[in-house]
């Protein structure tokens, strides 16, 4: 009846035989993580370059730090049993160090190594027999203006490494724009690939997430709308024909094993106008097109991620309504993350709002999401996208 | 596509603007109700009397003091907005000093002071016209004696102050009983009152959220199946005719409309076998009986009550599939607050399971809990009891 006194009784030091989980980042997906590994009962500490990350409120320590430096990383994994990653370009030499000193690091860092370099993600999907667009590694404009020429028209020049949210990205549309687009992206300074334009119609993308066993959760399709290579809303599921979800489905999961994956690892696909699927990138790590699944299905992606790299059994991922919706809040201009318009938001009967906490604003940044369940899409589109228009950070209001 | 990289960007110190909320207490009730504020972008603070309380790990800061201490008290609520508790018997002077400097306390300390006082709850309870269980205050053995003859046996002589889980209760069987009842109790040493026992079939219950404004959002009526005065099953929805459902929900809002309730309460109520139903006892905070919302209504417990006192809309109480179970976890013996059993619980479909991160577990105390949703009760309750069975903390496994 009354358990508040309890908490009275004894509350000492000594956390010995719970799991310590380690995360490298310290943004909302470490933090949405760090919330589900604490209600398993793990210990979790965040590196994190800066204080006052939005994860460090949501760990029991936060570690500040450069995670690049393989010393920090070394005294920081002394003080957990598990090191994961909310950050893809985390160096993975500086994470081999940990993980030869015997401290389990999941995704492993072969997978990430093969991850970090876009071209050998790609290889290595082509390598398993999955449909990805035709790509090729330049070296020179030379090289360049050949596979363009090769590939057709419109390209897409993209950085090796460290692309992301669009950045690193350049979109050859005619041969004019060849030396440009190679000067824009270093002149060669840093390894690029080229890749031909897919003529999607439609972004989907999925969850999946592996044990260190091999066992295999795969959440339902999604799709995903973007704006200025951003994702704005993530509709669940996808309204695709069952033989598209299925070959979706399985890609995805083909696609995870193809790359060794443990954890959490987001699956953005492009649907083509004759139901043609390609892998357009895998993200080793909880993703954006997931954060539906708090809300929308048994398990989340974020427990989920838990529960395989502690090697736990995987939970259900089976939706808990019919339909989800979720909509990013991004930043409107520079200034305090406050939200303004919150009250309002709440109003609308269903709606889950998520502030991230970060302690600034910025245009386009990622300030929170919304999401919302319905019997419906229609109900649950309506409901998120309402109670997200009500919100804004960094305006003046 | 990539939203951890922006984590990089800016991360620093000033959260002004942030509502900044103050819980006293810091153990799993703090701990979720920490949880659903910063997901609403609330900074969260907790004042406890001890290092590595459960809710230290879920809030932004913890400050270490006595709660019953004014001046910690003071120091504590200069640093934020809104204070509220976890733990219903905290010094309502204490926090009547901090509510007179203009700091909100919600629930308010008139609230607070009426329900700590079990005698006045009771009074006010039945000069609001709800039916409760007769009872009297005794201030000696002889008006004991007398009440307990003319309200009939048997009769539970209970501390008007701080009972909980049984604590602070006696139960009068016989005439005999009455001397050593009265004796056990302090001999007159603390203030009592005795009531008459309440010949229940049922323990029914619902959290009642209200508003400053007055409105209220009321849960669906659940079941509670106690053993030695401890909750250890919850069963949602309440399986009663839907007259008494009606009837008891009406009695749940007009009990908190009575004292002035502002924030999230426990209603419990006692169902007899004629359908008649009394109100036990109000809880001025979240509760046992409400924990099961956070997966199996649209909005929990613990987001409503920062809703309300921050005053915002209040959510959507409906629940979120047909059955919800919750089931609570007990340390069967003392001895490291770790979960044993966890990875077999987890293989339970659908099982939502929530370790508090206590350090130390004791026999009895409530280390954690089980929810899980299903399309019936059978199903949620086989899925809840199943996972729960194989948790344990505390033993040698």
């Amino acid at each position: 009846m009354h358990e508040a006194f309890d908490s009275d009784i004894l509350s000492s030091p000594g956390h010995g035989g719970h799991r310590r989980l380690g995360i490298v980042g310290g943004g909302q997906l470490a933090s949405m993580t760090a919330a589900a590994a604490r209600r398993l009962g793990c210990d979790v500490v965040v590196l994190e370059r800066y204080a006052f990350s939005p994860a460090s409120h949501a760990a029991g320590d936060t570690m500040i730090g450069d995670w690049n430096d393989a010393a920090v990383l070394t005294r920081f994994a002394q003080g957990v049993d598990v090191v994961t990653i909310e950050n893809e370009f985390v160096s993975v030499d500086a994470l081999a160090a940990i993980e030869a000193q015997g401290v389990a690091v999941w995704p492993s860092t072969p997978t990430l190594r093969l991850m970090q370099d876009k071209l050998t993600q790609k290889e290595t999907l082509a390598g398993a027999g999955l449909a990805v667009t035709p790509f090729a590694g330049v070296s020179s404009v030379d090289a360049l203006r050949e596979t363009v020429h090769r590939l057709g028209l419109p390209a897409v020049l993209k950085t090796r490494r460290n692309g992301y949210d669009g950045k690193g990205n350049v979109t050859i549309r005619s041969s004019d724009e060849i030396e440009s687009a190679w000067r824009q992206l270093g002149a060669g300074t840093t390894p690029l690939y080229v890749e031909a334009f897919c003529p999607f119609e439609r972004e989907v993308a999925t969850i999946v997430t592996r044990g260190i066993d091999g066992r295999v959760a795969v959440y339902p399709l999604v799709e995903t709308i973007q704006a200025d290579h951003i994702c704005r809303v993530v509709k669940a599921p996808a309204d695709t024909p069952d033989r598209v979800t299925v070959r979706a489905t399985d890609m995805a999961v083909a696609a995870i094993e193809a790359v060794g994956g443990v954890g959490s690892f987001g699956v953005e696909m492009f649907l083509t106008a004759d139901d043609s699927l390609f892998v357009n990138e895998l993200a080793p790590r909880v993703h954006n097109s997931g954060h539906y699944t708090i809300e929308g299905c048994l398990c989340s992606q974020f427990e989920n991620h838990v529960r395989a790299i502690m090697g736990w059994p995987l939970g259900a991922t089976v939706m808990t309504a019919p339909a989800a919706v979720m909509v990013n809040l991004l930043g409107t201009a520079r200034g305090p993350g406050v939200p303004h318009g919150l009250a309002n938001a709440l109003a609308v009967p269903g709606a889950h709002v998520h502030v991230y906490g970060k302690a600034m604003s910025g245009a386009g940044r990622k300030m929170g999401h919304v999401t919302a369940i319905g019997a419906t899409m229609t109900e649950a589109l309506h409901a998120a996208t309402s109670a997200a228009a009500d919100i804004t950070f960094g305006s003046q209001q």
